[in-house]
């Protein structure tokens, strides 16, 4: 897809293409699309990242409390959305043993409870492998420093996701 | 339910009950989680609006995108949250006739393309007859008076959604 394309959308057209690049969050692509005309992707997603910015942060908390567990219920019950879907499987977070499945799930937990929001990972940069120790590490950060890393993570979500959408090369990352 | 119940919620069941009294803006829920414990219906509506009041133009307009045409095509195709299906067969407007529903969808198309958003109204507190009359009217404003007018719209959905949840009567409307 161009920019020209996309530029042409009218705010139901863009909302349906660009509505989950954040989590959950259609109303950030829908206010974005006020934006328009984009030059190019990173242009776009300047408009996302600004927005995410500029919220309080009660505002910021409430795009994290949008997004699943990785490995977690959402996953087992088929709940999750098709982006979220995909970047989990192909993180191998959706074939976990019980064990594992287990560990992660008492960390999340743990996780939850310390920050009230839940671990976001843009696990498409992971490995399985690789998740629970980096849950481990950020539960011993500040609430401050882990509410920056957490929004660092949904932007990276949100790059890749754009990327898919107008098969650019996710560069940068 | 009662308060003492709502402030007891962690942030998944907050946002499972009261995500999409702001239609399609769990994100909303999911901030005001953040300001509990919530005194009553009052007080837990005062912190959706104090939200949607400190928004940017551009994330208000947003709110807006994210409503759904009444009559129109979303509920033909069984596209409506359960929220709306419900609000839009309570005043009628699931079983307009042909002729009443192409002049909605014109009266729609224009002000979409006068506005940059969907005309929204709480149609529970209008009938079918008043909803393209009030339409027309509304249509003549001016985008400054129509994004308060709508917004007030959003509002007063707001509170009846959250007075059924919270078995409350929906006073003051």
């Amino acid at each position: 897809m161009d920019m020209e394309k996309v530029n042409c959308m009218d705010f139901d057209e863009f909302v349906g293409v660009f509505g989950n690049v954040i989590e959950r969050c259609p109303l950030i692509a829908a206010a974005v699309w006020s934006q328009r005309p984009f030059l190019d992707l990173e242009d776009l997603e300047k408009h996302y990242f600004a927005f995410i910015d500029a919220l309080p942060q009660s505002g910021q908390e409430g795009i994290l409390r949008c997004h699943p567990d990785l490995a977690g219920r959402e996953g087992q019950q088929g709940g999750l959305t098709s982006e979220s879907q995909r970047e989990q499987s192909g993180a191998g977070l959706t074939s976990l043993g019980a064990e594992e499945r287990h560990k992660l799930a008492e960390l999340n937990a743990e996780y939850r409870a310390r920050f009230g929001f839940p671990f976001v990972l843009a696990v498409r940069l992971s490995d399985p492998a690789a998740v629970p120790r980096e849950l481990a590490r950020r539960l011993r950060c500040t609430p401050a420093q882990e509410l920056r890393t957490a929004l660092g993570e949904v932007k990276k979500i949100c790059h890749l996701r754009l990327a898919d959408l107008l098969n650019a090369d996710p560069a940068r990352l």
